[in-house]
């Protein structure tokens, strides 16, 4: 069982109308992606066709902090205003396709591209699913 | 001159369709609002009717995280992306807009959340303003 | 394999004179601490003896603000300038010390509090480790 | 007078023991050394010499969130811990002084590290202040 879903079980507040399941994964899935944006942006710094990589790098370091601040709104208010949680998810879900398409261009040579594209993709999934409930 | 300003004007870039000053009033706002809802939400825990405050706390928490993240993506991207960019700011509205009204409530009685209100109604605006564009 | 080793080992750099295993466990304690820490802090404001936790909550946020951006400065300088990493490990290492003995006090009686306490402390152990070698 | 003067005047609590002036003028000399690093990194990453900047972006990025995260200790907790603010003042003294050192480098060829430079230099004054005391 992961933290998130730890956390959300011992939560004293009741929970009504919340996925929990679904509630866990979005924070799992932003928490990895910020971390693996972080990451990645920083391999790009390393690799010798940098100049071709700084659209990437920006994306990453813009959805690294969007996801991380969406994770901890997220884990604080489970039962948040529901505005908040949409509009956060909404801008989430865009920094996530956006750095998920730079680092796809770049898969194919660098691995720590095609890692981030699929911990964005994730993360993307994850916020539509929350915004679908 | 303030700083965001002064980055904004030594910034390399050509940055084409930006009004710089409304730019630079929305990160110093952005900023600002973050630094006065964390030293908010740490007052609270102090008063003697801290069980009325809770939400009080949480959305000033919120807001701190978003407002904060606003300001780093505006600083880093000034050409960057319209559709993250105003997901965001929808975001930041909504929740200066949220701490704004729970401070609103408690501001004859805590000076800290009169202080607190005006700085989330200055960085909603800006963030309005923004979008306006 | 979690996602910080996946990192670690598609990153293009030389890393010698580095344990992988110990920075990629250190990487996801931190993060595992802080978002955890974020959520017990929560969880606190809604308990009824919230008037005896407010130091539980204000050691909480602490250790999420310190061991996330512990975790980002980790992940993103495997091969940093040592005087940062090691004045960072230990300022994380004491705010994570605090927050699980904080936690510590309160683990009968509050389930959030005991699963905090654990992270805390693993977050803590990690930090040690690095700072050992 | 400034937002984080305004926020200690307003706090609740007794503070003996206190500089609070000293602690206003850390607490902003961190937020604004860390909204200046976001910006420098970025404008970096625009610069045809951008080769030659990597280890300056990394210091910057380092620098703004270790710069962000001592702010939020300190705006939050006037009282705190004395190991925690020591152990954190350091490591904030030692990611403005590598910054400003990156940044000084590249302060006649670029103006935003030669601001960001300033920026940093008066960040790691401040914390070297309060560690004084």
């Amino acid at each position: 069982m992961s933290f998130a879903t730890t956390m959300l079980r011992v939560d004293p507040r009741p929970l009504p109308h919340i996925d929990r399941a679904a509630l866990a994964e979005c924070i799992e899935a932003c928490i990895e992606c910020a971390a693996t944006a972080t990451a990645c942006a920083e391999a790009c710094l390393s690799e010798p066709d940098l100049p071709e990589l700084t659209e990437c790098i920006r994306a990453s370091l813009d959805c690294a902090d969007v996801a991380a601040t969406t994770a901890r709104v997220l884990a604080r208010h489970p039962a948040y205003d529901a505005n908040l949680r949409r509009a956060l998810l909404a801008a989430c879900r865009v920094a996530a396709a956006l750095s998920a398409e730079e680092c796809e261009r770049h898969a194919e040579r660098h691995n720590h591209c095609r890692v981030c594209a699929d911990a964005c993709r994730r993360c993307e999934a994850a916020c539509q699913s929350l915004l679908d409930v």
